[in-house]
């Protein structure tokens, strides 16, 4: 498939260049203090463990699409993604806790554990996580308005990305209460969805690449009708692949998203047409961290007899086709409209 | 003395606008959320519960000074140190576990009390105060971005701000580092000072209203030469007034920076040249919650003792006085070196 090869090359480039950023960060902060020299070679060890770099490669290709040629000026707003993207991990992990974080661990588990001896090495850590991620964010900033865009350019890249934090911001303050209230609504989650991944993920990544490429507004707004229906069908699939999808496949267990808790529509839906005992079935099994395989194929079992995954298979395939529908209907030439559409499909059949 | 009247003059234009542009979020944040609208709600209050506004009146008079005429856009620019100047306090008051901030709740304590029915509403408290650091620091860059200079100042503007934005956090690694730390050095502590007040306070702000009039890159060296002496004596005075200063005028008690444990130059130069009986009485004050009345008078007598009182006031004068010959030899118009040397005078003189 040509878009394996695609995300491949690109990964490579944007690793490439999200490596010697970092590195001039490092030569910078070393003058500053051994202290600043080590946080920023943390920075650097989390931003180039991996991950899918998929919001890299949408602006990437997004620009390309349409029209833009400088490549180089182009990777510099891709691996801007990248580090807001580290600066969100690192924020999110310290408020929910997390030990692990791209195969390794958590930046105030760095921390924590490399400062052992010090009074409280776990507010420590946290402490400096923190920090890690402010300096992300302003790394990210800095990037952009020093990318080899006119200046025009950078500053709507600029408002963009920061727009992007924004709302992002407020996609996680409902996910932090999505997890503490008991009574989430479908709209709650849509809303989180919304903002945490369809304008996170797939919205602002190629609104990114397109204002680098020129875009008009009038683009913009084609790339939103598709981008926000596109997202909200890449949560679902996320969703029913969490509880249905292959752990091999996957890397990771299939009763994660059940043991964490998380509220899904899918969840959601089969609670709300499920009868008294299913009901009660799912809700004890929703966050319990010692669920068997037993109750884990009835869970599932649930939630095909209740409709509910149904409802989301159909809802996704009615998404991405309202995604792809906006893409035939515009104005953008072949080669663009071809990618978009390769993307839409991808999100429904992908199996990982 | 006029100083004071264009301290308050520009705290209210200040005031007014910054105001007017939460209110601006707040409409914003209300279109995606309740809880949008309320984290924007308890920032705008957070932001509007006072301060010196030091920070915004350096910049609007660097500005003026250098011959800058848009008094609009140069006020944007002035709210955006404010908006820095929350996201870091509400940052650094989860770091340093802190309560009250400007005679009001701590944005972690806000959310807390609020949603104390909440299982671990510090936790949650945390958690929301980590995200309103973080809207923060895009909204200002997003209203530096969308203030009325050209396209080329706001990006300078933005470098600034960001770069501002990375030494201040280096800087308070090392202010947070030499807190657990017991082999405390005096270059340590100048280090930290330099960051984050040289910098942070004096330097950045004035580099922004110069950058905002265009200054030259000359005119900028020449306020580094200024700013940075400055700054450092500015945080001298300040440990001085800390220890030796009124407590009715500084509206903080007499024993605070004790009782917090602060490593300044004037604790760590009097270790430096006491005897071993005052060396260990002063190392059992520093961080003693419960410190009486004669034992701070007793520690007063030390400091004044070993001579580490006139070492921090010598130095502070040295400081300013190198701080003002900076601007003697500038090519600054009258008007603008009348106001950097008045600056300059009130630091050292200053009783609060």
């Amino acid at each position: 498939m040509a878009l394996d090869k695609i995300l491949k090359l690109y990964k490579e480039k944007i690793e490439f260049r999200l490596k010697t950023f970092l590195d001039e960060k490092i030569s910078e902060a070393e003058k500053i203090s051994d202290s600043s020299r080590e946080i920023m070679q943390y920075i650097k060890e989390f931003n180039l463990r991996g991950g899918k770099r998929i919001r890299s490669v949408l602006i990437i290709m997004a620009y390309k699409s349409l029209g833009g040629k400088n490549e180089n000026a182009i990777i510099d707003i891709a691996v801007s993604a990248e580090l807001m993207q580290s600066f969100f991990l690192i924020h999110d992990d310290i408020i929910d806790d997390d030990d692990l974080r791209r195969g390794g661990p958590t930046m105030h588990r760095i921390y924590a554990e490399k400062y052992n001896s010090y009074d409280k090495p776990k507010k420590f850590g946290e402490s400096m996580a923190i920090i890690a991620g402010d300096l992300l964010a302003a790394l990210g900033n800095e990037i952009i308005s020093k990318s080899d865009f006119d200046e025009e350019k950078k500053l709507k890249l600029l408002q963009k990305f920061n727009k992007v934090v924004k709302l992002t911001g407020y996609g996680e303050i409902i996910d932090i209460l999505s997890g503490l209230k008991t009574n989430v609504t479908e709209q709650d989650i849509s809303k989180m969805h919304k903002l945490k991944t369809a304008i996170y993920t797939i919205e602002g990544p190629l609104h990114m690449g397109a204002i680098a490429a020129g875009a008009s507004d009038e683009q913009l707004k084609i790339l939103s009708e598709y981008a926000i229906p596109l997202g909200m069908a890449f949560q679902l699939k996320d969703d029913i692949l969490g509880l249905f999808g292959s752990e091999e496949k996957l890397g990771k267990p299939a009763d994660s998203d059940i043991k964490e808790g998380k509220k899904t529509i899918l969840i959601l839906k089969a609670i709300e047409n499920a009868d008294k005992e299913q009901k009660e079935f799912i809700v004890s099994a929703l966050g319990n961290k010692n669920i068997t395989e037993k109750e884990l194929i009835k869970l599932r079992q649930i939630i095909k007899e209740t409709g509910s995954l149904p409802y989301s298979e159909n809802l996704a395939e009615k998404l991405v086709k309202k995604a792809k529908d906006a893409i035939k209907n515009s104005d953008f030439e072949k080669h663009g409209k071809d990618f978009f559409l390769e993307i839409a499909d991808y999100v429904i059949k992908r199996d990982y």
